[in-house]
């Protein structure tokens, strides 16, 4: 059994939440209120948005170190919705990564809306959770904590292709924020 | 009922092919050997590898003036599948729309792998194609193609979102060249 920290309790933190107890997996969950007590996790997950990533870390000195760390943000620029506010040539899980050289950085669960995550399913399909990282051991046992919630998980490769995971991302959001598909819809994957 | 041009007889063409006919809409598909036939669609698809595309353009001058032009290229560095051949903050649909001023130029197709095109269906999903243009009324002259044709279509946004397109084509293919979904599955859309 796994402990995960979720940091954030917005509808993502609470989807993730219900997948990791779901799963019989060990959860510890930090609001607002929290910043004070540490993580313990294996994993943590920062379910918070974008733009609050860097307040978490600056809380959370060296809390990080030797963890797993998920990364599950959409960098939109949400008063265009026309565009990623990270460099075209990067991803705001390459970023973090960066500021986090001594964690194992995962990008996760930004393609899937929190509606999917807490039902489980995309319409017909079970939910699939696509994880691109440089550490597959880190990235088994988040898969490992995906798959005991009911979900799916697909290893989508490398960090580089958090790039690929922030565009779909973000195309999917820009269709439900415009009536396309619903918020309890969108991309599912047929293996 | 429209006229649709298919340049390109590879896996592709063909799965696009059945989708027109299907729809009962007229097609002419141009080969290697047809390169002196001047194309007369009011949509014309460009379903030749992205490399070729350029040498497409220099066979047929002014040809595509007028018209609807389709890009369905996934512009993979097939060396590393590690990138795209275009550059980040771009897309082959914008370069191919500098190109050809006077075309009304889509990006479509590029999603959906020649199977689900073929069979109709991703899974248990009807096969859905995101259509990206700044053009509304070529993107519902090829949406009407599409669903005529027994498949759904989305308007994926203005040609900027083909950048997004082109990810989730990416990703899509080095998920099925790495065996992790199969070539006759991938993206589904719930809407």
């Amino acid at each position: 059994m796994a402990l995960i920290s979720i940091i954030g309790t917005g509808n993502m933190g609470q989807a993730i939440a219900s997948v990791v107890t779901r799963g019989g997996n060990e959860l510890e969950l930090f609001g607002e209120t929290d910043a004070a007590t540490p993580v313990r996790g294996d994993i943590v997950v920062l379910a918070v948005p974008y733009p609050a990533v860097d307040q978490v870390l600056a809380q959370r000195p060296g809390q990080f170190d030797g963890r797993i760390v998920v990364d599950i943000t959409n960098p939109l620029n949400f008063e265009t919705f026309d565009s990623l506010t990270v460099p075209a040539d990067s991803s705001a899980a390459a970023l973090l990564a960066a500021k986090l050289p001594a964690a194992r950085v995962l990008k996760a669960f930004n393609t899937t809306f929190a509606g999917t995550l807490a039902a489980g399913a995309v319409g017909p399909l079970t939910t699939t959770v696509l994880i691109a990282g440089d550490d597959a051991d880190a990235k088994a046992a988040l898969a490992g904590v995906v798959t005991a919630g009911g979900l799916k998980a697909i290893d989508a490769g490398s960090l580089r292709r958090a790039r690929e995971l922030e565009a779909i991302g973000f195309l999917q959001i820009t269709l439900a924020a415009g009536e396309k598909i619903s918020w309890t819809g969108g991309f599912g994957i047929v293996a």
